[in-house]
């Protein structure tokens, strides 16, 4: 209930600071006799950890190397909680000092204040990006179930500020460093975004994320639909601001007519559904679209409070991203893959 | 598990078919002594019921009025359960024997069956609009309960197909029956909603939620953050394909420096955060939009299969709504009330 | 989280107070395909009526009719929401009006005052065991789904005050009004009770509950073990105080090697677990017993304070069973049948 | 859902095996602003750790020191989520390779391996007693925060096997070994072990907890009544066979006259009730006693099966306790510690 536990039967619980020992995560519910190793976990981890991530990246450097504490047993999972934990090696506390007594223009400092009545300040605590190391590694472990089941999760920048991708050609994702479907447009991408660096601002984007092999079936009526729990995981991460499944908003300015997906007895003729018809999916592909905002730390002045509620002006230095694009790519797939695994297992219980 | 329970602590569960006896919501948590009347329920229904809802409604007419079973006693909340029934009174389940043995495109006909192996063919079951009754009455309890806290939930129409609102000026809502902030645009909607409903086709659009009065600090970390949440609450509604936060969507477009809100002494410059930073209420007014996809059921003839996946046509007669707006307002408004209702005794459980 | 919520997968939210419009019970979760008829719902219902129950029973008259309101189409659950209801029909409300003001020795008054500021007094409101009846309702629903599984349920007397059965002949349960498997010690019962009666007094008891058919690997490690959840469900019914499992109590005296159930190739050599190993069940039937306290309601006068904390005498006419049991039995029968249900169902979620 | 999870808002979820790298917790929905050290959880670990424990103990050595990995800032909890792990240092998997094939009288094997089909032989894995380390240590958090409202929780031993206590002198309790309210009882006790242990056998006892200060309220209608959730959590420790509140047992041969506690100006004349009423605190002590097992580890000659379903005879050697007693009074305090800490949250919710 206090927001750090994610799924119904593949259910993981995060945990950790952005200036902690360690973050982590348990995965309770996991089935058993899946095959598993570090390495499975390791190279999910290393597609979002600092330092990678190509030209828009921070600079901390951490090794994030995730332990398996418990639920493997001769490289299986046993059925009992996986935990995990990732130990925190370059946080640099100091750097924070400064930022002790003001509360950041668009971060969660004023927020997290009100609601605990304290808050640890060093790198944003809880709310810093550092905590989706947990989620990744989770994710990790849910892609490798859902691997089992013939189900694929990939995410990709379709949209980095006002730039867009005139194509998407998944051949080419891992061409470049921003995983963009359109070597072209991520050439554009890098360079708008040294410009950016340049200017001390940041910037934000579009991900699109594409899961393939999901059997109809899964998500469940209501309040837990499909479409809604892949709304609620994507949202959930720090800087997503906006989530469209299938047409989405471009649904809005549609008939009726050109939205319905046409059934053909080999399938559906057209994928505006997004896989997911009442909530529930339909065996087509699963298509999501977040909106990412720009990094609030930026280091043009800005103007804002401190905690006696006067004036003041501030410039984040600090190692700070450009843009959440493209370490946020494996966490929303982490999310879809959460989510995934976890209604693949909820509908074994009922079907 | 099964979808149909809403909330942490003020905790709905939603029940019902559009063709079975009745259709209702028990809501477990709310607080004792909170002052309810059937009218504060039976005046939310109004707003959704069919027949009501303007030029793009239904013509089934159904009283929907509500029966408080339980949990009141004086005319207070006692703590306990309140459970809610509507019964149907006008359902004409003859008329879909038609499309028994046939998928309807866009529908859930085809994704129920494969979840459930049995479906009830009869007005969509419980994939139906009727549906929402139950969630607009537990809504109107938990919109009593936040008024008694300050908190207004608004929800109004900013797009009906391609046509948007030119202006919010909230006081003109209730003046046209589209709910719409701009008589004037409300006006060429009503217009178009004529048109396309010769057309034997139908129209999606937006709308806005705006909830006024919110304390900073609800909303819980990592996966219930307060978008998290409002997202998931959003997209459950049947026909929404889209939500996004503040300034959502156009956010990706955004630097840094623009999309962060400057705080001055006296409050935030700007609300393009939506009033959640890091996930947690920050005091300023809460607003989300989601997209409504146009409503599949359409009087044109449409390609699809039937239940031994041969290619048949189908026309859709029946009574049905030519646009989910506005009849979704309230349910919108619903949504959102529910969810900080519960935000609200979450965060008293910490404070 | 507001505790009228049970189960996991298979889970029963119930609702409605002594002296209100109706009691109910919802259930979410149900599997699709199950045949049910308000027969089979009825059947149990039957069991538990006011007015029945033999000798130690109220003299209330409920009809207790059940009907049920979604979920069902022809004759099939459909796998959404089955709403059940039961509506009052003898209620005597005034008959309490001498109670407004007192806390009545043994009874939730003065708790259910402390935790909610105000209480419904009328027949002790939702504290009634009148809530049993959603209880039974929907454990009639879960004993049909365990009876395709070929699991069954069955409650039986095995002490009424100081009267303990000699033997445990389940054909003879049926054979007298207090479920008894020893027609002679229930002869004995049945005097007893009229004899307690007579002085104004009330008795407790000691029921057993056997569930036969029980697949092993139901249950779940460290805090949702089979026989922790079966303890947490009997000890929710309000006039039990103490709850054992396989030899319970009777362990504690034993050594390990008395106490360790030998492990033969044809099974267990004897049943002190209870049928329940590392809280995992065995394979073996699964045994519990449940202290039951006497009805706090007697019509001896007893001392106690009123509202205004002044000492008062009070005694309890109104229309009271002098003991819980018989009519607990099919109560307890319910909640093993929904425990083993739920678990049933978690175990195919991983399985 | 899985089972590694307990409690609602005072959330804990626990992980590890016997022989695995850790044993950990995690405790989501602390409040914020708690004073905590690791010394405050290594003082209970140190309760309950291997080697201690006095004549019933293991000579496994444990150190068992907590590590807190995240949620404390400048000596206070954040209101984030608290990781506490514990490192096994002392396991000696070898020693029980003897044990793979055979199914272990009394233990989980057989119904771990029938739920999971395959299982971490070692030392119990999950199903070890091991396990509790984790629920001691967030026991621990629970504690500091019942501390500060007042409420304490203590456990005791009042019966080793046939050896009963003759009075319950809480003053005594740390003079003896075995946590007995009664040193001379506890002398005979301890002389009692020794014969047995020459036995090769082990021994079973009774547990009473008794908690002092909680104020009236706690616990929520129905199904999750406080002395059922107290009942679950107690009969979730691995060797408890039997749960009782109050008078419990005896309570089945009272006469309602003799059971009812007599309400006073002053309070409560006794405490048949264990301090709730209706399943809600009512501002006495709360009361249970819990009827722990004999360890089923014994060196004598014990029949069984193997993996194969053969006839074997197994003599389990290995560093075992004669009795769970005196270690699992630490875990009894962590299990109602943390019911309590739960339930007063959850109160502050609806008040």
């Amino acid at each position: 209930m206090a927001g750090n536990t994610f799924g119904s039967v593949f259910r993981v619980t995060t945990w950790g600071e952005s200036h902690g020992t360690a973050v982590g995560a348990t995965i309770d519910g996991c089935p058993p006799g899946l095959p598993l190793t570090p390495q499975d976990i390791q190279a999910e981890l290393d597609r979002r950890r600092p330092g990678k991530g190509g030209p828009a990246a921070s600079p901390r450097k951490e090794p994030d190397a995730v332990e398996i504490l418990s639920g493997l047993f001769e490289g299986k999972t046993t059925g009992t909680p996986i935990a995990l934990a990732i130990f925190n090696k370059d946080a640099h506390s100091k750097s924070y000092d400064n930022l002790k007594d003001i509360f950041r223009p668009g971060h969660g400092d004023i927020s997290y204040l009100a609601k605990y009545g304290l808050r640890d300040h060093r790198g944003g605590g809880r709310a810093s990006a550092r905590e989706t190391a947990g989620r990744v590694a989770a994710g990790a472990v849910a892609k490798k179930l859902l691997s089992l089941h013939g189900i694929t999760v990939r995410a990709y920048t379709v949209a980095l500020g006002e730039i867009s991708t005139g194509k998407r050609n998944l051949a080419e994702i891992n061409d470049n460093p921003l995983f963009c479907p359109d070597n072209e447009a991520a050439v554009k991408m890098i360079t708008h975004i040294e410009a950016v660096r340049k200017e001390g601002d940041t910037l934000g984007g579009i991900v699109e994320i594409l899961a393939t092999g999901c059997p109809p079936g899964l998500g469940e009526p209501v309040f837990e639909k499909l479409d809604a729990a892949l709304a609620g995981a994507l949202m959930s991460i720090g800087a997503v601001k906006g989530v469209e499944i299938g047409a989405g908003f471009s649904a809005a300015e549609m008939r009726g007519s050109e939205n319905n997906d046409v059934i053909l007895p080999e399938g559906f003729a057209s994928n505006n559904s997004g896989g997911i018809l009442a909530g529930i999916s339909n065996g087509d592909a699963i298509v999501a679209r977040v909106a990412v905002k720009p990094i609030p730390s930026i280091s043009r002045e800005q103007q804002t409070i401190n905690l006696a509620h006067e004036p003041v002006t501030v410039s984040i230095g600090g190692r700070h991203d450009i843009s959440a694009i493209p370490r946020i790519i494996p966490v929303c797939e982490a999310m879809v893959a959460l989510t995934l695994a976890d209604h693949l297992l909820r509908q074994k219980a009922i079907a």
